[in-house]
């Protein structure tokens, strides 16, 4: 274990302000009525996949900002990541904004480990007023990673599906007894890659991150699983979970009905997405939405998000190389 | 101008130990002889260039940590970013390490944003041992980013030649008595986009925002040019250079001979690189190498280092889009 991997702040940042833009499928599942807006059409009146999700990344930054109150030059730094190359719809969405952008890449980690280190700045003292945000699209990601969408190619029964979406999310400096959510800890991950080089099964391909991200946080929390009300995974899917659970079981440490996959809450059965949902956008609509809101009207208390990501690219794939793992965790606190 | 865009340190933290490797052509460059390994071959005896990219940033995290008479374990997080799609050569070179990752994105400013980054975290207090690295590869970038090196296209003029090489540098916790080479404040940039969309002239699209970010930090640190020993950007080339002149004069700030583009340092006129050096790894083996030395060894004082980014993908370009630029600040003293 890394020295000082988990950090408990000694002045958590509350989240004042929060939002969801989601495409239509995600909308039609189990937690699509919590979303702030949910497209007609994923095109988002662009001309092109990759454009729709800058504006749906620019539209969650701007009205997150707004749901706080505040206007866009009040925030101090956005803290901004995706999946397309080079980051792109993070870049050009802060493009007219105004707000000194910091850059980030952790693939399908990027909402927690965005979270973690804005709670970091505020916690330390450099920054009072940080937003967060994260996003990706199932088009634009189908054709950077697989195929174009034209090509009708059969997805695998382990695939999952990249969702289309993106959420921002504020957060500030607070005195001790200001009451609200707060991120009170975080684990930054280390890199684990077990040798699963199947492009089709990142769940197998992640979970051992999050287990590792997992026990790490429980033994410098001193925590135990029951003392969450709910534990969150990024988006292992169905048998990325299972993996998950298994791994944790290996090492003694069981994992009770409070676990849920983000991947697996945001479709339904239904909706034909395999293993279930993916990509940045997944569990960041996710938590930032029903989660958040549960913590809010106090139906949650302690709230465990570890965010997973596979940090592959084509190009590593082709060259034979196996998919290195990482997970990002943060606890949330609602007294 | 946005609220707290630059942090003055309070506890700022010193360079430990730094590690820089460049491939052969870099090595023959007038700075070369600064360079802790000039590799023979660019391969470095792997079968590909993103391979190789991977094995450049790994050596020099590890010997830059060696530097500091540290061990890995010892590190308790790595900033790291390059240019490759899904930053492939950070994650896999830390996959090996063992310390937590955070994945980070700025094009060729990653290594400005990865050390101010460092600097808040360790002086906000949640960190006080922490590596920054980052690099690139010319024949890795070329092929990502224009052509393959085997259809032998023609460069013109203004274009400039992505560095072989990386950079690491190790940041630790100090006391205000401690000597040695010290960050004491950063400016976080803003995106700028001036709508220049000509992808080889990457010096143009990013000296408007490296001006922004100079003259807003010469505003919050109430500094002047003359007060700088030297003053850096990161890879404007020759035509970049002459423009961030030319918009620092029309707002009435005078560049004196204290400047200098490391793009235009990198390499030699006789090499062929038309306007000159860009990449993550261009400024950062400059400023890790002959920079850090001369503070090091008492010749500068306090020094200025503006690393610009370009933001675009080949995505972004092929739709039209024009190229948004971004400059992180940081300043080094020594007293």
């Amino acid at each position: 274990m890394a020295k000082n991997q988990t950090i408990i702040f000694k002045n958590p940042p509350i989240i004042c302000g929060t939002y969801t833009i989601s495409g239509p499928k995600e909308g039609k599942g189990p937690f699509g009525k919590y979303f702030d807006r949910v497209l007609k059409c994923d095109k988002f009146d662009e001309k092109t996949y990759e454009k729709s999700e800058c504006k749906m990344m620019q539209t969650a930054i701007l009205s997150a900002v707004e749901n706080c109150g505040l206007k866009e030059d009040q925030i101090e730094l956005l803290i901004c990541g995706d999946l397309l190359n080079q980051t792109v719809s993070s870049s050009f969405s802060a493009r007219s904004l105004g707000i000194p952008l910091f850059g980030i890449y952790s693939a399908c980690s990027t909402m927690s480990q965005g979270i973690a280190l804005a709670a970091c700045l505020i916690s330390g003292g450099t920054h009072s007023l940080v937003a967060v945000a994260t996003g990706s699209h199932f088009s634009a990601a189908e054709r950077q990673y697989r195929f174009p969408l034209e090509f009708g190619a059969q997805r695998p029964v382990i695939s999952q599906w990249t969702a289309t979406g993106c959420a921002a999310l504020v957060l500030k400096q607070a005195d001790a007894k200001q009451s609200g959510t707060k991120v009170v800890s975080a684990t930054f991950g280390t890199v684990i890659d077990l040798g699963v080089k199947d492009v089709n099964n990142m769940g197998a391909a992640m979970a051992p991150a999050a287990a590792e991200t997992f026990l790490t946080h429980l033994k410098n929390t001193q925590s135990k699983p029951d003392d969450y009300c709910a534990i969150l995974t990024g988006d292992l899917g169905k048998l990325g979970s299972e993996i998950f659970i298994d791994l944790c079981g290996q090492e003694g440490v069981k994992i009770g009905n409070n676990y849920s996959d983000c991947g697996q809450m945001l479709f339904d059965k239904y909706q034909n997405t395999n293993m279930g949902g993916s990509g940045c956008g997944c569990s960041a609509l996710i938590v930032s939405s029903i989660v958040l809101n549960k913590l809010k009207d106090k139906k949650y208390k302690r709230v465990l998000y570890l965010a997973t990501g596979a940090l592959l690219s084509p190009t590593t794939s082709f060259q034979g190389e196996s998919i290195p793992g990482i997970c990002h965790a943060v606890e949330f606190f609602c007294k």
